[in-house]
């Protein structure tokens, strides 16, 4: 008779087919480049900066975020990319970001990535990445803010990065970008803009 | 007269000064390859992989251990290669990575990066950093467990990696890498032995 597996080797077969098919986002490109402008920051890294940014920051949000959630989501917030790829927030003219389209492909991606997991983790792990792709409960809303903010950082840092890219004007970075980081971290972007606004002339 | 600054963007200005510093430990590579082999690592997107191991491997901590502790212990443990670079754990025939040349190299560095923070932050992150490298608590256990597990993985995919590169015995790994993820996660160290050992002749 065949043996049965040990739970808690299945377990931990799960746990790591996981971590390891985890480690492609590391490959997968943005079109932000780093601070430095060497090369192109991919989302893996991103992901660890944003991190370290609710760390860093967490005086800026309301008194009932919860940043140990809020680092928590930007830990899985693009693990969908592995399937699906980063789509720029400039591109297609703004359009392609939160298209019907993109959304599904990432709806299968999750389906198909989390559920490498053990069900109570895949669970857990889906509903927080759920909970941050609605937008809407105060945790999400300043992770999402810290998702906009840091690219802006980079591109300034590295004399202008997707802004020229995608030929991007001021009242694009406010409504795609400065709006979104406002509605989570007001402070944030007001000190942010002070920065950025003398690159589009203003 | 000149103007005071206001206190809050003055936090703000250290806050992002400290952000965009970080950003350098994106450009830092370790001797480790990504898991397909394809180049080497950095140590950004490591700490990024190690936070999601110890989100993904928390049952297996000690129940004493507080996993949003280690996933901020793992975020902030490398910072200090911004200034130093990294030390291969098997460079130097395994004695070049605790010398006490590096580790006082690694103060250094921890008083110049956390030292832009605002002075509360600072405090804090340092003391969660030299927490972590005292290895004494059990959330700095568990985090060097999942630091020292991470790269076994990597080569192991890869083909072998820095095994190959610095020429390691069985014997060598075990008493490097095994023993001390054992201290923290033994399951673990069960588990990864048992993947590991056919690649050493076992």
């Amino acid at each position: 008779m065949p043996q049965t597996p040990d739970p808690q080797t299945s377990r931990l077969d799960a746990q790591f087919a996981f971590l390891n098919e985890a480690d492609r986002l590391k490959s997968v490109l943005r079109a932000t480049t780093l601070c430095d402008g060497s090369r192109r920051e991919n989302s893996g890294e991103h992901s660890w900066h944003l991190a370290l940014y609710a760390m860093v920051l967490a005086d800026q949000a309301p008194p009932d975020v919860s940043i140990d959630r809020v680092i928590r989501m930007l830990i899985l917030h693009d693990l969908v990319e592995i399937d699906v790829g980063d789509v720029p927030i400039h591109s297609a003219n703004g359009a392609a970001h939160a298209s019907l389209e993109t959304q599904a492909a990432e709806q299968r991606a999750a389906d198909r990535i989390f559920g490498l997991l053990p069900a109570d983790l895949a669970h857990s792990f889906r509903a927080l990445w759920d909970e941050f792709e609605a937008a809407e409960t105060p945790d999400a809303v300043f992770a999402k803010s810290l998702d906009r903010v840091q690219p802006v950082l980079a591109n300034l840092l590295s004399g202008g990065g997707t802004w020229t890219t995608y030929s991007v004007t001021w009242d694009q970075l406010e409504s795609r970008v400065g709006n979104k980081i406002a509605r989570g971290a007001p402070r944030i972007w007001d000190w942010v803009k002070a920065q950025v606004r003398p690159f589009f002339g203003g």
